[in-house]
């Protein structure tokens, strides 16, 4: 067999026993041929790892490119530089603006790292009843897309009362539930169809924070057995115990869970996870942050290598990779140290991608120039292909996806019954730390007529249906956000994606409206009747398909605006963009007006009209 | 959602943290609903559990049914009574006889147990020109096993050198042997078919004792990342290491190589498996006893039961049991202790299968006559079907698969040249323990051209081609098998299953070869001119369609009246059959004569004739 490359004396991760030993790595194409002490033989690529640490490429199964903003190729550049070699999309943004044709249009693009997919589960996040998306994933969509050889799963079902029935004596139904429980429901149908497509292939991954008892028994009943969400020491082990894989994020990564999952050693089932990662923190890590967060919330390091190598590449059924081993593809990094995890190197298939090193010997332009197509390439089943001029990286109309109207100043105006004096009104009130929201009353002032919001210190939130479809306003108040004069605007707004407009001074929310729609989508904060600061976002409205470097910049721009009128949050972006997600608890703002999540019922922004203050 | 009964009280094992804790378990149809400490609600169908260890149906994945010289469907029904609800079988034997149409005879046949199954990958074990099995395993057969559902694996590849070219200098090969590497031999086909049509779904399966350094890295390189053969503490460790998957069975299960799995926790990377069961030992046990073997070996019980349960689930992929879980199938034992784990009770799919104690109530009737069949059938891809109308268990024709002449006397006369007065021999000497044999020289006598071998104190082993293909006839020499006058015959000979005749009384030789034909299959003693005792195995010669305590109780006479002709062997029948399995060590029979195992290479009987005593 033809050896390309050696790696000499470095410590090398042994998966089995999480731990290091010295050992040479002998690559061959894109996979490793052989681990050894010491190699007999002679082989004049050699590559000294003298005093390094060598790992398997990072593996990250749940996680959506679009939180990057931007499109798999560019993800890829920058991923794998931090070292993450591997990862399962759920492109269930791009699917809620164009749908198949969004997904293939990532899966047309060929990337250096292995991209896999999970079929978006949830898109439109609720139903066509509560907000309106640019398209949907159903059951024929879900079907093409199980023909694909890169699709692992269905991802993030998150629709628990489409999967457990309400049942209000506990365990035991009567025989009408029992019937209810085999309803029809869209996710039980697309779970039935993982399931009998690809038979033991395909697993469910789900979402389902703080839902506990017999709620979380039903949920992993119908088949969901894995959850992202934020974990507690006591859901890590309900969980755990019931069988459901736990994919960690850096939020669930506190010292308490940590020592949870290390004192029961539940390595097994656990596996870490970036779920979003904004473009500004893509340029500074991506899973090898949260392995790094794992560590310093007290996992031992070789267990934290373990969980995100191993126990994810297992979870997905992906038996080529995870470890240092004979047959495995040559997917690893070396690190200096066992403190930062940026890696020196980080070699995908064989292939130098990332870290100059090794550089200076001829072995290193040998690694660096391998071609990692030499082996026959096996028959991937695809259900996708490119099917424009490939002069821009997505079709044409996907950089022309913004159809609705300019904002005039009227647009902002909240009006009352003529008699009323004030309103109690339906409040949206953010916090400053996360996307969580909850509703408050607040009593507001009108004259003539007219809701003076603006008087109460509120901020107003409007969202213009942006897909053509049925060219829907609806807004709603909101607390906590603005406190200067100013107004931002976006067409990335989880999960539909309307063109979500929020502010204090209407002539500024008109400037910033209009100029999202200028942009063809993206990202616009105004003042002083003049744009701030902006990000654009062309392809779909929420992708930009230049350099990420440039995007991160500008958006920390339009972070900065909008700190700088006043929004106080960790992640003032991601805060504005989640007023419009409806899965997020408590109060949110869709084209169809207020939604109280938990009940995904429909909330009147007027509570109480008052004709005497 | 519907539920049949709930068991209370017991302690039930927990997965993933691999301890005991009180649980309630609910079941709904096949499968289990929920557990929880303590259930709301009330059910009229409760099981108390109160002292009893709840621990999931045990899974076997690499066993032989017909090394208990049985079919399905009796096999499910004592292996169930001993807690194995789960099996991969690997029906090599079956198909060296009637090759697809065997498999598909089993694969056809409805168990109470789920028999998964592996593609034979080796049969012939050799080839066809080192011995003549009744048909063949090849790539078409594989390419139409690979669209049934129940195919979980390539079966124990065992040719290394079909895998691995022979390179002089260790790791680094010369352009020409790289090319060699790519020889197109039928392995390499098997698993890149195995690879390309099913994905990552097929696991490869390994056979490969003593194997290690280079030669192992390259066998797993090449696919096969699973071995059942017997480990030391140190191959443990290797194979580990490089990522291949232990099996072990009770050889293998020895203090030290329980504690190198031990000490470095490598529970993961472990199953536990059986192998080869004989029919009297099914009556014991089946994997309960290897379980016993493990905890005896020094392994925690704990983790000995995850090696029979989650473990071997997870290797095969089979995402659908090893736990018990919410959505798992309702496939449990309930142990009175945990010191033999001889169950009181055995649940498949929801059913009690096995055990009476909770009979009593009618809560334990209830289990009893739950319809397993109540929930929707998932869709099974299969490519077998009955072919024959059912008032046998197999097809008429494998009633009838001995297609060779009856012995006479003259059959079993050796000649060397008239002139010479003795011959050196090479002769297949059996040892009191285990099936290696080895080569032996030794000096005979000859009269009138006869080669005396009765005189030398030896045995004649015969073996008689017959599945009615070429009539081969082929003789051997053995020394330590009987010592009285007598003979043996059967058509259970490892792997080609000619029928095979050992004594050293032509008379006897006779009366059991033509025996043997007559029952159309069977093991046969004779001595002083009559048969002393016989099993029946009228299928392919290699089954018996009866109850299996019958069979047993013949076996035991047949293995005794071997041993009262002086065979010592801790397995007489298994150390006589496999004198015809020409991939165990050292020397052995086929119809085409001796050969030697390790170069594969044909041996002649006679090495020197002797002018000269």
């Amino acid at each position: 067999m033809k050896v390309d490359y050696i790696i000499k004396d470095a410590w090398v991760y042994q998966t089995f026993r999480q731990c290091f030993e010295k050992r040479e790595v002998a690559v061959s194409g894109e996979r490793i041929l052989a681990v050894s002490p010491k190699f007999a033989g002679a082989c004049d690529r050699i590559i000294d790892g003298s005093g390094m640490y060598l790992i398997p490429g990072l593996i990250d199964i749940h996680m959506h490119i679009e939180s990057s903003m931007t499109y798999p190729k560019e993800f890829s550049r920058l991923a794998l530089q931090h070292g993450t070699t591997t990862v399962v999309a759920d492109a269930h943004e791009i699917a809620n603006v164009f749908g198949m044709e969004g997904i293939c249009s990532f899966m047309d693009q060929e990337t250096e790292m292995d991209i896999f997919y999970a079929i978006p589960s949830s898109v439109p996040a609720t139903s066509w009843e509560l907000e309106t998306p640019g398209a949907a994933i159903g059951e024929e969509e879900t079907r093409q897309l199980l023909e694909d050889d890169r699709v692992l799963c269905l991802g993030e079902v998150m629709n628990f009362r489409d999967l457990v029935p309400e049942e209000p004596d506990g365990l035991i139904s009567k025989p009408d539930a029992a019937l209810a429980h085999k309803a029809d429901t869209k996710t039980l149908r697309l779970i039935r169809m993982c399931r009998s497509r690809r038979g033991r292939d395909i697993r469910i991954e789900g979402h389902c924070p703080k839902i506990t008892g017999m709620d979380l028994n039903r949920f992993i009943f119908a088949g969901v057995d894995a959850d992202h969400t934020q974990q507690t020491p006591e859901s890590v082990l309900e969980k755990s115990d019931l069988g459901m894989f736990l994919e960690l994020q850096r939020k669930s990564l506190t010292p308490e869970v940590v020592e949870a999952v290390c004192s029961h050693r539940l390595y097994e089932n656990v596996a870490l996870i970036t779920d979003d990662t904004m473009p500004d923190q893509l340029l500074e890590g991506q899973l090898n942050r949260i392995l790094l967060a794992a560590v310093q919330a007290g996992m031992p390091v070789e267990k934290a290598i373990y969980c995100a190598t191993y126990t994810p590449a297992r979870r997905m059924h992906l038996d080529d990779r995870g470890m240092i081993g004979p047959g495995k593809l040559a997917d690893f990094l070396l690190l200096q140290d066992l403190d930062t995890f940026r890696p020196a190197a980080v070699v995908k298939s064989g292939r130098l991608v990332s870290g100059s090193w090794w550089m200076a010997g001829s072995a290193g332009k040998a690694a660096e120039q391998a071609d990692p197509k030499e082996e026959e390439p096996s028959a991937v089943s695809t259900v996708c292909s490119s099917r424009f001029a490939a002069d821009t990286i997505f079709p044409p109309h996907f950089y022309h996806s913004v159809h609705c109207r300019g904002a005039v100043a009227s647009d902002f105006i909240l009006t009352a019954g003529k008699a009323c004096t004030s309103v109690l009104a339906n409040v949206i009130r953010i916090g400053t730390f996360g996307t969580a929201t909850e509703l408050v009353r607040r009593r507001i002032p009108v004259r003539n007529g007219v809701i003076c919001w603006q008087e109460a210190g509120l901020c107003l939130a409007v969202i213009f249906e942006r897909h053509g479809r049925n060219g829907n306003i609806a807004a709603g108040l909101v607390e906590g956000a603005f406190q200067k004069p100013g107004a931002a605007a976006t067409t990335w707004s989880h999960d539909s994606h309307n063109l979500l407009v929020l502010g204090n001074s209407p002539e500024d929310m008109v400037i910033a409206q209009n100029r999202v729609i200028a942009l063809q989508g993206g990202y616009v904060v105004a003042a002083e009747g003049a744009v701030a600061a902006e990000a654009l976002l062309q392809v779909g409205g929420i992708i930009n398909d230049g350099p990420l470097e440039k995007l991160a910049k500008d958006l920390g721009r339009v972070r900065g605006a909008m700190a700088a009128l006043g929004y106080e949050n960790n992640n003032e972006i991601m805060s504005m963009s989640t007023l419009a997600l409806p899965v997020s608890p408590a109060l949110k703002l869709t084209d169809y007006g207020l939604l109280d999540v938990k009940t995904q019922k429909k909330v009147a922004l007027i509570a109480e009209e008052c004709l005497d203050v």
